[in-house]
């Protein structure tokens, strides 16, 4: 303890930081920062562990921004501890191309941990850090070797308060008994809206009590860092709980408008700029001053922490000579690569094998690489049972007290919390030791949209398993029946969503999956069972499409996904017998990764000069992109057995054949009948 | 009180017709119904009140079944009370074109209120209901006419309990001190995955009470049907606060499997079906059997809910005579249709009038109509002053004891609460006597998917304010910019999606909204600045894309939405005069309406014979639908000032310019060039 005249120039260092980046951007956020600088200032440098010259050091200790539109303090205390964040970067604070947006974005500034704004979010990144933290302890340490101990710590405000997903996070922490996370909540009264009491007058200090949380409130968050500093060592020492501490702050602290709304989104006026700095001791006329005391400091903190994990990379050497194996497992997982040979463990399917649902081909794919690729941790959204989300013998991730796991189960049972879910399978991944893996049904993964959205964008190997994908669900109707859901993901860039045929395509969805260190996955899987195809190999289902069924004579391709392919092979049949009509049938099960093959290969499955149609039991909206025709539902489902349901829309070989013909008819007369492969010009990318 | 041999018959009569249901379809959810018959028995007789032969009485007591899997539940009982779901119905259950499906839908199904199923979002339509009732009352009733007086009341599980959007919406809820919202917790700790201690051990009553709920348990909620009755009538007399009763019952009570997972979502077995029947007195050789005594019973209470709504037709009467206005004014909001002449305050513009950004001519909408369009209550997530949801002098829906507003207000502050805005929305436009319009940013209007998602399947005229509609948000940045939004909700069936060019495109867009009783609507609203438009009109508007440009010896058509429509007509003029290409602009506010049109139309807007490009400032998927080529962005945005933001993507003249040459070259082979209009065969509605 003791604060003192250094301790109070940093802070408001970092508050006129705040305010000349969002004056010269003449945009941004300065309130945030400039209420939450004291305890940025006493966590970052009294409690928290890290190597500004290595953001990957793995057992540093995490910090998530959860109201991610206060960035500007995130950036300055980067810059002051010497990151990779220029003078410069915070003086283009919110301009195109630097690493500055506005914000924060992980993939883009080093030590930005999670990419946060969207309210909400980061509170369960916070979780999903912690869960991993605890989880790799659980793998990795040994006696005597504490090897992995980092914390997590969390701002967030009234707005990811009011959020679900950090509702559902909260309470699943709660029962997780993490005791690493402490979250730290900016009580400071203001939301958008103004004063919070138009829309948010719960008790949240209580509301946390109920999830299991250990709770405290520092009532003058603005300058008794003393309080500040107890309660977060308080919240430290309490193992078995998570901890949040309501911290009452003065939002915009310093400026003529603290405390209100005003200070919020905009920029201090220049009149209040000069007074601040005044106010602060700071000479109005300069701007993004630092004070060589102030850098000193922090530098002398960043140097602790270089020592820090100087000390631990020789207790890791240590480690090594004694668990040679879980050493090399370590570094390999932080390589991201996946174990040498892993994937011959990929389930291979014969044409003649047995029809099965891709939900549960998806299973046995999890059956089988499991121990080969230990990094893989699964769950659910409380589908366990129907999502086949969990192999045999997995242990559960659970607090070893409760007697149902233990902290290196690889099980996480998520409750009925897709958002959450997939917010807490974001932080998992962005650890760095894990690739998640959790279950809903398809229909359901639009309630996580705005976490999947962030797992596209930061670039995190998240892996959706999304089950029962489409009216061949059938009973439950069309409450659970998605039509626009593929259209939805397959607009979002870096998204790979698979939609397999069988087996062999199922395994590829996951090779690709596993694979791509960058890019999460969604995999829509039937409740129905599909047969194994003839032409589907795990090499073709890598390429995302592929050529099912071919026939030189064909007047028409047929280009379909999932439970739809062997019904157009089926039609092709049909459409022979009664037609002699040929036709030729495509499998493309990611058209996010079709789109990545050379335009050869591609015209080589949608090739000119006959027209293709597109067959898929949900909305037609994109597959103009590789048809001429398509064949869909632009309506909601219906409440019936599968097979019930597919016949009244005519998914049946006799109603795709119909379709058929009426498309080769209609473009019989185009000249030259072009493949939609063939562009006038690229996108940009 | 007293209950007796009937009421015991009634609650196992319920039991049996929901095992024999499931039994009957081999799907569906016995459990939940067979622990909550008792409970809805009671309520259902002692409390609600209700005409089956009128499930429109606007002053019944509404009833949500947030668990919606438990949907035989509430169809059993509709049947015992004479609604129109015959016996026939029931033994159809989840079979096609039944009116039983597998989730209760509102629209198919006489006295379903709402569309329930997707858990959670029961629970939120029913603070809705509750808040549409409230702010009826406020606004209709008089001194010694308590005309609206209805109670809601809402079932839910463990699932809706994880659920965020429960969790919004209750926060809200406890704000709002409904007291006229009643909530039963089937505390039955069975959830998908089994027993809740895997996942759900928080404190729930003690959550709602943080909330600023009243609470209570009742612990014997399988046949303790006097403590239940007390409990509701405490609740009911409970004013100033919602109400949460949890219910300690057993799930699947009666079968050899009560009390566990595996009677929650799959039918009895036929032996466990025999024994049920056996236990409860019931031939085990019948099926869908019904006592006599029990319909007597019920269609008694039946009777005395005819009764009572046709006192209340005498009391509507009686207040037609002391207050013709508002009773004139009630009968109009029922029958949906808007004032006469209430489009007459659409605001209209110039082509010479100012620019302004969409979201704020939205505003100048909601200032004009507000007065003409009483029914109309908007609101906001915690972003009135950037949404431009509030007319100047609105009231704020509040309690009046918070001095902050009154019952009868007409703007609602949902806070950071999207998915549960949503949710709510969809509960206060089911009520009947409000239109509700809900404002956030576009990229946000994800988070509450779910329940955008059923404003559609349930027909709810709801309106979504989304503002800063794409990378012209600027500096925000790519975790605020949408890229695959409008693709993923024009992809929804159902779902008017308006990107509006200008001001009487905007007017137009609100037109059709308002006037599509069945319809909800996304408006998507530029933060930025936009010219008004030569050609644009309401008229034009209302046809969902009209010729914005018409030029008859243009070598191309631009089809074009909202901020980039301008910037395509300053393209035609680059297109003149740096290559001597005559160019048309189509703009497109709305595809769903636009599809609506006649083919002769369509085709006289996207013609054959010139290749067509769209261009539009987030994902190409589904223009393919509408052009032979597409210009937008397959990526995330940047942070930057708007303009440069456009630039570095080049949504500039040149840049269009220099794609609409590559196109034109591209298609001039091409015979005959069809207009993407024309279709080989229509789509299944
Ligand atoms: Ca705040
Ligand atoms: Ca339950």
């Amino acid at each position: 303890m003791g604060y003192g005249k250094v301790d109070e120039l940093a802070i408001n260092t970092i508050r006129t930081l705040a305010v000349d980046a969002t004056f010269q951007a003449n945009s941004g956020h300065p309130g945030a920062p400039m209420g939450m600088a004291p305890v940025a200032h006493v966590l970052f440098n009294k409690f928290m562990t890290f190597n500004p010259k290595n953001p990957d050091w793995l057992n540093r200790d995490r910090f998530v921004l959860s109201n991610g539109h206060g960035c500007m303090l995130q950036y300055a205390i980067l810059h002051l501890f010497g990151y990779g964040v220029s003078m410069d970067a915070l003086k283009h604070f919110r301009q195109v191309d630097s690493i500055t947006p506005g914000h924060p974005e992980a993939h883009d500034t080093p030590g930005i941990e999670v990419t946060t704004g969207p309210l909400g979010q980061g509170f369960a990144n916070a979780v999903g850090l912690a869960i991993a933290q605890q989880h790799t302890a659980g793998v990795f340490n040994k006696p005597n070797f504490e090897l992995i101990n980092n914390h997590t710590y969390c701002f967030f405000g009234d707005g990811c308060s009011m959020e679900g997903i950090a509702s559902e996070a909260a309470s699943l922490a709660g029962h997780l008994q993490l005791g690493n996370l402490i979250c730290i909540y900016d009580d400071n009264h203001i939301s958008i809206d103004g004063d919070t009491k138009v829309s948010f007058t719960e008790d949240v200090t209580k509301r946390f009590e109920a999830y299991g949380w250990h709770t405290q409130h520092v009532e003058d968050g603005d300058s008794d860092l003393e309080s500040i500093e107890a309660a977060i060592q308080k919240a430290k020492d309490v193992k078995d709980k998570p901890s949040v501490i309501k911290l009452t702050t003065t939002i915009g602290f310093g400026s003529k408008l603290q405390g209100t709304g005003g200070v919020h989104g905009n920029p201090l006026k220049a009149d209040d700029v000069k007074q601040v700095k005044e106010k602060f001791g700071f000479d109005p006329e300069k701007t993004f001053v630092v004070p060589q005391e102030v850098y000193d400091a922090y530098h002398k903190h960043a140097s602790e922490g270089a020592a820090a994990e100087e000390e631990w990379n020789k207790l890791l050497e240590k480690y090594s000579g004694e668990h040679k194996d879980g050493a090399s497992e370590l570094k390999r997982r932080l390589s991201r690569k996946l174990p040498e040979g892993w994937q011959n463990k990929l389930p291979v399917y014969k044409p003649s094998d047995p029809a099965v649902a891709t939900r549960k081909l998806s299973e046995s794919v999890l059956e089988a690489i499991h121990e080969a690729v230990p990094e893989l941790l699964s769950g659910s959204a409380d589908l366990t049972g129907s999502n086949n989300t969990r192999w045999k013998n997995a242990v559960d991730f659970q607090p070893p007290s409760t007697g149902l796991g233990d902290w290196s189960g690889r099980y996480l049972r998520y409750g009925v919390r897709e958002h959450g879910m997939a917010g807490i399978m974001n932080g998992m991944s962005a650890y760095g030791t894990i690739i998640p893996a959790g279950g809903t049904f398809l229909n359901f993964v639009s309630y996580a949209a705005g976490s999947v959205r962030l797992s596209s964008l930061s670039h995190q190997r998240v892996i959706y398993i999304a089950t029962h994908d489409s009216i061949g669900l059938g009973e439950d109707g069309p409450t659970h029946q998605p039509i626009e859901t593929l259209a939805h993901f397959r607009a979002l860039p870096n998204m790979m969503v698979w939609r397999p045929a069988d087996g062999n395509e199922t395994s590829a969805a996951y090779y690709m999956a596993l694979t791509s260190h960058e890019t999460p996955s969604i995999m829509a899987l039937t409740r129905q069972n599909l047969p194994q195809l003839e032409a589907s190999t795990l090499a073709n289902g890598n390429k995302g499409g592929y050529v099912a069924l071919e026939d030189k004579e064909a007047k028409i391709t047929l280009v379909s996904t999932g439970s739809e392919v062997s019904i157009c092979l089926e039609a092709v049949k049909y459409l022979k017998d009664n037609k002699s009509i040929a036709a030729r049938v495509v499998s493309m099960p990611c058209t996010e990764v079709f789109d990545a093959q050379s335009k050869d290969y591609k015209l080589s499955v949608i090739p000119d000069g006959i027209p293709t149609m597109s067959v898929e039991v949900m909305s037609t909206l994109g597959w103009e992109k590789y048809s001429h025709e398509q064949f869909g539902l632009n309506r909601f489902g219906a409440s019936g057995p599968y097979k019930d349901v597919y016949k009244k829309f005519e998914f049946t070989p006799e109603g795709i054949s119909k379709r058929a013909v009426l498309t080769i008819d209609f473009y019989k007369d185009v000249k030259p009948l072009r493949s939609p492969i063939n562009r006038a010009f690229t996108q940009l990318i």
